[in-house]
């Protein structure tokens, strides 16, 4: 896919206090053609079968005006078909290396470019520029942002069975050959270290750190990752994962000129839609003829707390379905990272990796990626400190950062609205958590807090949470 | 000061795979006058006195070549002499905050302009792009280097006491008003975050944390510093305490083409004087005339088992009385900076004020700014990491980095020599702990280790410390 023109980034008006790429003065030298609406798509799933059609139509016709992948170039590291078989006998000759489930996310994650320009999991070099600063530097000087270490650990006996092997093959939790690892370096995993840097705290009970670093080995593998074939889940909802590169012929097909992202890891309310409807407008506003969202639920790893990707999956496509958001107007994918939990930290990476899918626009708002402190009485993070951060990050500079105003449930209207300081008595704050308990309870949230649709979808999830709770407790008793 | 040519930068071969700025060709268009060596100084003393004159006959006749300080103006902070008793009065009416000696020291530190462009305490702005970036970005979207949160923290009753008030008199261990700070912004003091991420590490035990950091208060002040006059110790050091702008004055003067900076905390020893003097040499044979070494102690805080400043100073000055160092290519000064103790972050704070000093060549060597772990038996920091994160950092591009190659005694040839590892078992590495050993045994180093003089300041030192120790123990048993 080459991307020629970078058009709307300068020459749109700034929304916070941030250095603009030069350059998008071009807009007014270029003459688009009509504006093209996609026809409304009641699934994602059709939608994804015509970007077949969509791609060639789009190349034919279309000079893509998406914002550049860092490092210019979209990282693609899935092997080409006709190499495939090739490539698979070459890897069964290798060392192995053992992949956690977390571990082939990360590969799924590199292989489709969504951290572009990385292009396997980061050696020593990349690895103390992410820690020490969240950025890594480009042959020509340039910088772009890498906030969370991409690693793959061993431990010392696989380390010993590498010995001075220059590749190795990676093996899926399943024992599938999934990907091979090329001119590899090993370097100590200062776990301690990387915790302290990431985090900013090393308690004990940060889930990543429990689920994928402590367990891990003392060592990091680092190499350049070929892919053997795309990575699946086959969990039904693999239609829903479109790749940087067909998220960017999706937006180029449906001739977006500016799109904005949301990132979300819980069920979609109706004060997020007003945040979304409310961004759009004010894209219209600034002289955008087709802004497109990007609804762009986290699907990797998440705390057993959170509510299932298919969940939230279902529970999204009610709110399309219900005229909450506008199909038109919205594309719903599933971003296939794990969540670290890392706050400040990790938002940087949530808003870098949607710059490679063609995102310009970003929205963040009060806490992202944060949870409890896992020791302490308070918030992990400073609520604000996330969006201060992303509005000040290296390297993210061409990306327009939507800090976004709070929305809670105004019971004098009757919906969600942003939240108005001169009457603050009027306005309810529904917590995930209180959420949670009225699903669990079956208790119905205030009229206008969720489409009702949507609403169904949770409160079937906390019901089969409960029956299956009862099963178990029921197999305590009886044993 | 006007600096007006940045001769040699790009003019030098490189040294490390950096980027070089450009312009540095403009050295062959410019003719400097007769190199002019100044006479030897057997004393900075006289030196410093000399600088007066120095600076007013530099001024006339030189167009400084010295590398651009952060910001590209050197920050200075000490209010004129015509002005001081009109800011005095003034401050005597604002609320006040009571500064530690640490505190002081980074007062000295911000007030002279070697955290340039930083002009008072880190508001959270700041504080934030340092913990996250190692990084400040200018204006101009430049990026300067900061590595270490330079803040000042407070406690609730001071908090409080300051109410609205804009501006805060700052008040010395001594109970001396010795600063204002404008414009406050009081932010929270997340302690553990602030740990974490500046030391990559929550252990106990770390002699920053446990001084400075621990016993302090839950918020922290940043604003515009103006202090009242010079910070001075009265210690009979002042003298050797040049602020970047006197060193620049004292490189103009001697006609420095390259300033190379040698940062240090501990006695100098031949293997660091060997190191020191063939760096001289291979900037000769780079084609510099006239290269100065900044041999520049670390005069701050020290943890306890630190040699103290002055013995220290004492041991620098019978290494350049014994010839060790050769005083007419040698500038000795003090660096007022307190000590972290935090590895590859500490070691860009160390780089970084150097350059503010007129240093373009940064020496460093294994572990710098390192110690062992608090709680385990190993190095808190991988040896290798303070000079690769050094030759990777961001916003340190114009500072050439000089690894160094390790020296120990060569038991064979009786001197400090670059270790040659093909004949590894002629060689003795004597740690600092080996060192102070001998010292305190009365036991003398294995020839040609330290220069007998500078042997000598050490021995009495420890001698002493074991004098004051048997009196303290006699006064225990005498109780």
């Amino acid at each position: 896919m080459s991307l020629t023109i970078n058009l709307h980034v300068a020459a749109t008006p700034r929304l916070c206090s941030r250095r603009q790429e030069t350059g998008g003065a071009k807009l007014k030298n270029v003459r688009l053609g009509a504006i093209y609406h996609a026809n409304p798509l009641s699934s994602l799933a059709r939608r994804t079968e015509m970007l077949g059609h969509g791609r060639n139509a789009a190349r034919a016709s279309i000079r893509s005006s998406l914002i550049d992948p860092d490092g210019g170039v979209l990282v693609d590291l899935v092997v080409q078909e006709k190499d495939r078989a090739l490539k698979a006998k070459e890897a069964e000759g290798l060392p192995r290396v053992g992949l956690t489930r977390i571990d082939l996310e990360w590969v799924h994650v590199i292989s489709e470019g969504w951290a572009s320009p990385l292009k396997g999991f980061m050696r020593e070099e990349q690895y103390l520029q992410s820690l020490h600063f969240n950025c890594l530097r480009m042959g020509d000087g340039s910088v772009v942002n890498m906030s969370l270490p991409i690693v793959l650990a061993i431990d010392d006996g696989t380390k010993d069975a590498i010995g001075s092997s220059r590749n190795v093959g990676l093996v899926g939790p399943d024992g599938d050959l999934v990907a091979v690892l090329r001119s590899i370096e090993i370097y100590k995993h200062n776990k301690e270290e990387r915790i302290a840097r990431t985090w900013g705290t090393t308690a004990p009970g940060l889930p990543y750190v429990e689920e994928a670093i402590t367990p891990a080995g003392n060592w990091l593998i680092g190499g350049d990752l070929e892919v053997l074939k795309p990575i699946k889940y086959n969990d039904g909802l693999d239609h829903y994962r479109l790749s940087p590169k067909q998220l960017r012929q999706e937006f180029d097909q449906r001739q977006a000129d500016a799109v904005f992202a949301f990132q979300l890891r819980n069920p979609v309310h109706n004060g997020h839609a007003l945040l979304m409807n409310d961004t759009r407008r004010r894209l219209l506003e600034m002289g955008f003829k087709n802004p497109i969202l990007l609804l762009h639920p986290l699907g990797g790893y998440t705390k057993a707390d959170d509510v299932p990707l298919n969940v939230r999956m279902e529970q999204h496509s009610k709110v399309l379905e219900d005229g909450v958001l506008d199909p038109e107007t919205t594309v719903v994918s599933i971003f296939p990272s794990p969540m670290h939990y890392a706050g400040p930290t990790e938002v940087q990476w949530h808003a870098k990796a949607r710059i490679n899918a063609g995102a310009n626009f970003y929205i963040v708002g009060r806490d992202p990626a944060g949870m409890g402190h896992p020791t302490e009485k308070r918030d992990l993070y400073d609520p604000d400190h996330g969006k201060k951060v992303l509005s000040m990050a290296l390297g993210l500079e061409k990306l327009n950062i939507l800090p976004f105003r709070v929305a809670a449930y105004d019971m004098v209207e009757k919906k969600m609205a942003f939240f108005d300081p001169s009457r603050a008595k009027d306005f309810l704050f529904i917590s995930g958590t209180k959420m949670r308990t009225y699903a669990r309870t079956g208790e119905n949230p205030p009229d206008g807090f969720m489409c009702p649709g949507g609403w169904e979808v949770l409160v079937k999830y906390y019901e089969s949470l409960q029956t299956e709770e009862t099963k178990q407790q029921a197999t305590v008793l009886s044993i």
